[in-house]
């Protein structure tokens, strides 16, 4: 399925760092370094497997804290060279984790309530981490294209990444995208196309593209790259873990898309207990979802180990993947944790977006209207324990997604410039 | 002209820090720290006088690094109490200052060119750093509502900070802004007011509203706590400095609206001189403007001490003020470091924008593009030295003005998911 062109390198002058093989999460075989996603054998997902740093947990500690402030600083932990910081990229990550203290008084959370906000990064979102570990493999592989399907978010971010790396991009996203997606996905001067169809349309094609000597040289970033891609989501895991002091929340609260995301940040926790970085102690994931693409969430709740695919129709576009990949693995780690997986309505969202908003000046794209919605839903059911530190994820930003509350979110008055035009349009003063 | 109200802190209980006097630019009269901004004798701006901290460089810039990775690690350099980031604000700056290897080449710069990127802020403009300051004033002042005149950035600035810190707010705008804008600046729960009229109108609304009993107890963040609001412009010179290395660059280009950023950048990099933060060498300052709002550009090109007030009719709207209050300061400061003052066209504010995009994967307010199209026209005038360390200045963000770029930037192709159809679109494959 993956090409291997004559562009790419042979496996053997890859230099991933610690990144030693592909192992493949259904049956473990192993694979050399290289732009292959699916497992030879059984068509399993392949994944990245380490030879993790040795030495003692400070000793690491230390150097992860002399590092840059972004991804880089784990480069120890990523498939990425160890000069990567010295490469053009976005550097990406290191957002702040806001203590969000008035939300938590809203949603009556005594027990510590922190907002990790990635519109914080170069391109407003969390696809900034994965695709600056995606650029380097496609670096390390020798293609010269950068590609993804994208329902906006992610085509923003691959088009700045190859820009500043010095990459030619052709991005696809489902023509029906958000404006400022659009914009912003094309003005790093890439190729851009709309492809009538939702987004697992776009994903089919692109699969089909990935066969065709027409996408000979491309890395698509989250189909034959995804592997190393997928990665950058555990740096979520161990930002927020650093930013607590070296220590794992009791609760997290992540959306769902493919659930990549859900399923990385995990396993960047499990290696954080694995180098002795964390204290080994339980903690819950929880899964968001917007209740009009909820296939996880409805399989969660019937008590299905497979996910039946939905059309997806919500205003959380960033979210609408109705065959998500990752969608068993998202439940097996909900279940395994003590969590669960829950949705919010297109109303909801918006109401969260702007209680948000209102009560910690952070404007979220609809992913982080869901996320804070979810947690809402699942403290009133009683699922989400509010006397325990609890991290919710913002992904995105609120300006790529400003319909889902424009009508709602206009001046108060238009007056002309003066006192009494003031005083008649009649806002409070005090 | 300032209003002290009842609610207000008496000046004795007021803890600003290192923040010893207010003092007139003009005839350096002092008065207690207050929310005053005219000279009581001259009706000069006021600015804040310090007591800048004792011991050496080396103790200063360790106690600086060891800082928060925001504006904060410069507390002991500004008018906020010592316990500032305890307290709930936004926590901006210390944004990346990107070497742009990409763009150097393009404008054949070879002594080193960086942007300074206040995309990356919390409401994504540089405004987060004056109205943290601002905030911190309003606290110790007593007031109760933050508001402020704005071209749209402000707003959404002082809508996020107010809530986060607990403030009612009201601000004030053109009632033509930018869509983004607006949702932005209402999305955070405070009253929003669109005024009919330009920049300048409204600010003379907000004069008038300021001395009328309707305003009692607001902070008008950029009226009469602009001496404090201010000074957090200052934190840009801190942080290229730190970034370059505790070292001056050779050249800054910087937007002007007011001006009081370029001036305040300026006293900046004066205060790191004085304490032996960096060596003391020249610097040039170079001011950037739009065409179609040039006051300052125009006055420093016809050689005048003082700038004749414009109509502005520029797609630069961030920068639309056709008054600048301290543009008389900002023609000093170009003639007496030997930088000049330039404006570009609405065309190349675009084509700018879009050169910044497609090198640096950085997207630009119009602002931002209007310093990387001056940059370009200065090296072509021979104005700004090539061989020389230069920073850029961008202070917002693109996804604010996308209708600069909208046109020219949509889809390269729409086509049905098929091989086929992607074929027949005859795009560029390699």
């Amino acid at each position: 399925m993956a090409v291997q062109t004559e562009t790419t390198n042979t496996p053997s002058t890859v230099d991933l760092g610690p990144a030693a093989a592909l192992s493949c999460r259904e049956c473990g075989e192993r694979f050399e370094l290289g732009p292959l996603f699916a497992c030879a054998s059984c068509f399993g997902p392949l994944e990245v497997a380490y030879d993790l740093p040795s030495g003692s947990p400070d000793e690491l500690k230390k150097r992860i804290e002399a590092g840059p402030d972004n991804i880089w600083r784990y480069a120890p932990l990523l498939p990425v060279p160890a000069d990567v910081a010295d490469k053009p990229n976005l550097n990406p990550g290191f957002t702040k984790l806001v203590k969000a203290d008035n939300l938590a008084r809203e949603l009556g959370v005594t027990g510590g309530l922190f907002v990790k906000d990635d519109s914080g990064n170069p391109t407003h979102s969390f696809k900034d981490r994965v695709v600056a570990i995606a650029v380097e493999a496609a670096r390390a592989f020798g293609f010269t294209t950068l590609s993804c399907s994208s329902t906006g978010n992610l085509a923003g971010a691959v088009g700045a990444a190859a820009a500043r790396a010095g990459l030619r991009s052709c991005v696809f996203i489902p023509h029906d995208l958000e404006q400022g997606k659009v914009v912003m996905a094309a003005v790093y001067g890439g190729d851009l196309v709309g492809i009538e169809g939702n987004y697992d349309d776009v994903n089919r094609f692109c699969s089909e593209l990935i066969g065709d000597p027409l996408g000979e040289g491309w890395g698509f970033v989250n189909v034959n790259l995804r592997p190393y891609y997928g990665e950058g989501s555990k740096t979520l895991a161990y930002e927020i873990c650093e930013q607590l002091g070296w220590r794992l929340p009791d609760q997290l609260v992540i959306p769902i898309a493919s659930g990549s995301q859900l399923t990385k940040i995990d396993k960047g926790l499990q290696e954080l207990i694995k180098l002795g970085l964390v204290e080994d102690r339980p903690y819950k994931i929880f899964g968001a979802q917007a209740e009009g693409c909820s296939p996880v969430s409805v399989a969660f709740k019937a008590g299905h180990d497979v996910v039946r695919p939905q059309k997806p129709n919500t205003i959380a576009k960033s979210l609408a993947i109705g065959n998500p990949a990752d969608g068993p693995y998202v439940l097996d780690i909900a279940r395994r944790t003590g969590g669960a997986v829950e949705d919010v309505n297109d109303e909801q969202i918006v109401e969260a977006i702007k209680l948000l908003a209102q009560t910690e000046g952070i404007f979220a794209e609809t992913a982080g209207g869901v996320t804070v919605g979810v947690t809402k839903k699942l403290i009133e059911a009683g699922l989400l324990d509010p006397a325990l530190t609890t991290v919710v994820l913002n992904t995105g930003d609120g300006l790529k997604t400003l319909d889902a509350v424009a009508a709602t979110s206009q001046a108060t008055a238009t007056i002309r410039p003066s006192l009494d035009a003031f005083r008649a349009a009649g806002l409070a003063t005090s």
